[in-house]
């Protein structure tokens, strides 16, 4: 739960004076979210997000940020659109950080994950990554193997603070992805931290995405097997084979995954719980005593990297792949 | 900031089913707020706040709390009227906890306070305490002379870890009000904790007032020392006399001020910077370390207690009294 950065009243209005919204009415500070401060604004025109990016959202990526949003808003995905003001501009500066307002995404983001949620969810990947294609512009993922390796080496000390042996366990598994990291596989614009509080639905019809502050190019696989890390694990730790076969399906129903994509499946899982894991872990290492926002456990990314590591095929995510299909007839 | 208890998706489209408020259209959970959770629902009606009642508000005052929102929006003064459910009831269950929705109130705090905000808060403060005169309902205000005893008792041991001296400067002060306290004022309903984050304007003009959750019976006039504590303190700690008299002024617009009321108000401006520096003390004591909400500093509310200690008279808050006046003529 998040509030960084205080806004008065006084700069409130004469910001959003800038946009054609009418009267503030009320703003509220948002609790959720843990990288930048939101606020909730209802003006004369109805409801809008004001964000303010805080220091781990990099400056220079805004606009590779704020363009993706506009651009797959305008091809069909729901997601917030920034607002520009009466002299056009979107990204401004608010208390010292870039601030924008972006659109009211009605919905909610669901607590307990069903099966539908899976599926829908499959289905909306797809559109993204197939909408994400005409994007002219382009953003590194920094958090790919030579961050794990990055992170590792800043983790490999204290790691086994948290569980001993984590330390051992980090560097073996970060020399095996450095060994057996796909050098080519479909790639495109990812969201890459599609969490299950990043997507709204009302009810179990999904709604629209938000918080692309980690979007980047990288494998498009890649994404899905963030998404099996992220929704297709039960809380108790179990993987749930039903909602993955779900989202797969429904993933492929739009967009199907190659062969060398499905084949890829668990590998890019390792990777995807490993960035996790590593991250969770620095946070947790070095986050401030007095802290607002309480680190998240990484340890249930180890035990996510441990059924990965386990998996002989993608038939174990729910997939029966035939003995010589492509992903179009996996299902 | 706080949002302390998580309500799942299911849970809440149960609960705002219960309200002719048509669909729910999002929940945020709110940043500010200390003692309770509080969420802004969208619905298809417009926007609303879901209150959940922690543990620090007592279930069988809520009727009280309640009641006398109903009351004062009836008799005009502007704050979120609790919002019946179809089945006529306000007052339910949600998450295990006391849970209503409130109408939805426009404005902000003032971040930055100014002298015609002062202004409009006497008056406001004033026309609360008239249309406060017919509610039924009665509470003991639990933080006056009995719970400050009570509390400078649990305080005594461990003052001096935040100040060396401040227990001898409370067992003082806690006496002499013992001493000193007026048996006989005039009296009725006080919203008793009438800070700015709980003022709402538009640009400079109030828009209402929130959070009735410590209002009790007891002295009007004390109710207005709590506001000069409040509002008339510059952030470097000096007084400001002319918020005072504005502030004054414009209450006794609405509502004179008798002699002894006004005689009375350096004496009621002591007590209630002891209650507040008693409280703040308390929970900079016991709060425990990883704590989401960080404490207030206790001795903002020392250095006011020392400038009342020092008035001489209610002419220091900028009022002329005159040789032989009644408030209704200190303006």
């Amino acid at each position: 739960m998040a509030v960084y950065t205080e806004v008065s009243d006084e700069e409130l209005n004469a910001f959003v004076a800038q946009y054609d919204l009418g009267g503030l009415l009320s703003c509220k500070g948002i609790a959720e979210g843990v990288e930048n401060s939101n606020f909730l604004l209802v003006t004369e025109r109805g409801p809008y997000i004001l964000t303010l990016y805080e220091k781990r959202t990099r400056r220079e990526d805004l606009p590779f940020f704020l363009g993706l949003m506009e651009h797959l808003s305008e091809h069909g995905v729901d997601c917030p659109l920034p607002v520009h003001g009466t002299d056009g501009v979107a990204l401004r500066e608010l208390c010292g950080r870039p601030a924008v307002i972006v659109t009211f995404l009605k919905g909610m983001w669901p607590r307990r994950i069903t099966a539908t949620h899976c599926a829908q969810l499959g289905g909306a990947l797809a559109r993204l990554h197939l909408a994400g294609a005409g994007f002219a512009m382009r953003r590194e993922n920094a958090l790919s193997l030579a961050g794990w390796l990055d992170l590792n080496t800043k983790c490999q000390e204290r790691a086994d603070e948290v569980q001993p042996g984590l330390a051992a366990t980090l560097a073996r598994e970060v020399e095996w992805l450095r060994a057996n990291w796909p050098v080519r596989l479909p790639s495109g614009v990812i969201h890459a931290d599609l969490f299950p509080d990043n997507v709204f639905f009302q009810g179990e019809t999904l709604t629209g995405l938000i918080d692309f502050y980690f979007a980047c190019n990288d494998f498009l696989a890649y994404d899905v097997a963030i998404c099996l890390n992220a929704w297709c694990f039960e809380p108790d730790g179990a993987f749930n084979a039903t909602k993955a076969r779900l989202m797969l399906a429904h993933y492929q129903k739009v967009r199907p995954l190659s062969h060398e994509e499905l084949a890829a499946l668990p590998l890019l899982a390792r990777g995807s719980a490993l960035r996790f894991l590593l991250t969770r872990l620095y946070d947790w290492l070095n986050h401030p005593p007095g802290a607002f926002v309480q680190p998240k456990n990484p340890l249930e990314y180890l035990r996510k990297l441990r059924f990965h590591q386990g998996v002989r095929g993608v038939g174990e995510y729910g997939i029966d792949l035939g003995p010589d299909v492509d992903g179009g007839e996996g299902i």
